[in-house]
């Protein structure tokens, strides 16, 4: 029977799910983590608190899935209810696990608070459980092993449950389901492609080697590849993994921002901080949204110095030093306009560099000349002054998204000597619209 | 055996869902929609583009429960297979809507384009299907009645999902299951009280009418109050609804934002615009973060005048007048250089208002006088100038977030004549975290 089952279930678990209360985002993280060690998920399940439910959901995945990842329900309340309905089903005494209560217990200790009745009832597992640690709240997970299927248990609340997930259960995983082989993954994040350009630019290294593939995940504006290396040994698997990060490094070139989950706010902040870089910002059309994405990294105030919002053609005049005359002949979406902003927030501030972004956001305010997605970016630095124009995909807020993070990325690339990107620069058009 | 059916599943179809490469929010958005007609959602389920696994969904759906809405898979290409499937699962020939390929050919035409052969499977229905219009896309949805269960089939990109789901399904559910009953609803959206404060506040409002049901969401920072009314007649319901509204509107107060799904960024921008109000921000711990969720809103040229990020004291004495003494006295996070900022960001633009931040965003930089969290909102106005200081949740985002919520709610309070909030303002502390 075991022989017909395959890939994995993901189950979540809450009456807040199906009202609609709150967007699930557990189950695609779960399915892309178990991307990481080739394994599908085939089916996604949200039940409310309702045992015959759940029990039924069970009893369906058990038949069909090697890996049943079961998230919620994990609680100390009345509503919580997930593992004693899996001790149930699977005909399982709950059985209290002693070191479990102690470490709830000073949980509550170390918050300056008593444990309650319940939580200790978080301390229960189904006999013969494989216990998973939960170092950031109080509901430890679990793992049983059913008719040939493996369920894991984990706790609803995002933070925890990412955590037990890649440091508990995907190693599990990893040793249950991979003895003839060992897997290794990697993320790249990359800014400036599509995911079908990607697909044709990588496409032909999963099919040169059999022990790796190649995915993608979008994170507008950001497309992530990810490169799955399977070889009967660890230094094979990861040898052969940063062949391929190093090939597909060598053909995407600047646009590979970084590995890992890290989005490009963060690299850029840690890159100028790192390079002691100050920086002052100048924003039109992005409105403040580049020093608000810049800020958002802990110690940003190290590198960013000043940032002026000058959606008036007066506050690009006055705070900015912008000539009139230009502003007049050539309009506040310009090259000239775009250089002095750059100029002139960097001088006022003393900064090292100065950037500045000047565009139609839309949806009004377009031209046959200068149409909705018109934007300039231009960049002030001690080597000189830059200035680039670029046609932007046509609705407001994604407008809005691109111009700050191209203004970011010229940064990343000026602080690591890249050539910054030129007027065809991004090719996202075919990029997946995210749900 | 229809008896025995109950709630309504949502199923949503696509590779993509399976591999996480997307957060499904269709089926959060689908949930709270059937709410508003009193319709519970029992389960959500994703499968890929497999006909097995959609074909044994749907038999499981059409068992179990009274309506079943599926999203994905009506496109054109060869991975859109749900049309197909359905019609198969439950024995039903495919026929050609000839009205409907003239519609997707006209679409085509209007965008300068023919329409390709794949285009034309989008005209395809099960026998005795109900077409669904779908004004902003190619693929047109379709109901269909099976064993006295209603299916309804909608495309997965959202903007054509919701339109279709609020000007086709909606009308047709509420015919169908409501013939003795009339079902009128509405959001109403708060800011500055957690659900169950909430909860407590508006319980007895259900309680005390039969025909009136109360319920929550989040959207953090917001939580809104969903109310349903029912009544043999619509005007009746509406006469019910209206009085329930008033009632909250009442006890809630000036946390009260507005009806609907607007965003207080919105709501605000809009307020300012039809009054003829103008702005000037000076923001220091929200890092242009109010200045670029009033510029999200289109037209926003027109009341805000001018921005300034001072995360430093320089730049909040040199672009903001700030008295360098008082930096030195009391910090830069303290009531009075609150109050400068503020005030000098509104001469310097010579806006009507000038509202300002400062505060500890974290997760470094708290002391025991000023923790994590510590941040003064000033404004600045004709008739005199105020100053708050607020003690916010622990994290740096959310605390950032929470800033910029509150300095917005200001400016709609200050816009409408109300009372600024006091320093236990906002009480979210039970609010849920999104998922």
């Amino acid at each position: 029977m075991s022989a017909a089952k395959r890939g994995a279930w993901i189950l979540t678990i809450g009456d807040e799910l199906l009202r609609g209360e709150i967007v699930d985002s557990n189950k695609s993280f779960l399915s892309e983590r178990l991307l990481q060690l080739d394994l599908e998920s085939t089916r996604h399940v949200s039940v409310g608190d309702d045992p015959a439910e759940i029990t039924e959901v069970l009893r369906q995945a058990v038949a069909k899935a090697r890996v049943v990842l079961i998230s919620g329900g994990l609680g100390p309340t009345i509503d919580d209810i997930t593992t004693a309905v899996v001790a149930h089903t699977f005909d399982r005494p709950l059985v209290r696990d002693p070191e479990q209560v102690e470490r709830i217990r000073s949980f509550f200790a170390a918050l300056g608070r008593e444990m309650s009745a319940n939580n200790a009832k978080q301390a229960d597992f189904p006999e013969g459980a494989d216990v998973l640690p939960n170092p950031v709240g109080t509901a430890p997970g679990f793992g049983i092993e059913v008719d040939n299927s493996w369920i894991f248990c984990m706790p609803g609340v995002p933070r925890e449950l990412y955590r037990m997930m890649d440091e508990q259960v995907l190693p599990r995983l990893q040793r249950l389901f991979s003895t003839d082989q060992v897997v290794r993954s990697t993320l790249l994040r990359t800014f400036g492609l599509g995911e079908s350009a990607l697909d044709r630019e990588l496409a032909d290294l999963s099919d040169a080697s059999a022990g790796i593939s190649i995915g993608f995940r979008t994170q507008f504006p950001d497309n992530l590849v990810r490169v799955v290396s399977r070889a009967p040994d660890e230094a094979g698997a990861l040898r052969e993994l940063e062949r391929v990060v190093d090939e597909i490094n060598s053909r995407l070139g600047s646009i590979v921002l970084g590995r890992g989950e890290r989005r490009l706010e963060t690299i850029v902040t840690e890159l100028l901080i790192a390079g002691k870089h100050t920086v002052a910002v100048a924003e039109s059309c992005t409105g403040g949204l580049i020093a608000s994405l810049l800020t958002d990294t802990p110690g940003s105030s190290a590198c960013l110095l000043h940032g002026v919002v000058a959606y008036s053609n007066d506050t690009k005049i006055r705070e900015l030093g912008v000539s009139p005359a230009d502003l007049e002949a050539h309009g506040a979406v310009s090259e000239p306009v775009a250089l002095q902003m750059a100029a002139g927030v960097r001088e006022r501030a003393g900064a090292e560099l100065g950037i500045a972004t000047t565009g139609i956001a839309g949806p009004g305010g377009g031209s046959e000349e200068k149409p909705v997605g018109t934007v300039y970016v231009a960049l002030a630095s001690p080597g000189g002054n830059s200035v680039r124009r670029y046609q932007l995909f046509t609705e407001r807020s994604r407008n809005k998204q691109l111009a700050a993070q191209i203004g970011l990325d010229w940064l990343r690339r000026q602080v690591l000597g890249l050539e910054l990107p030129d007027e065809t620069f991004p090719r996202l058009r075919d990029t997946r619209q995210a749900r």
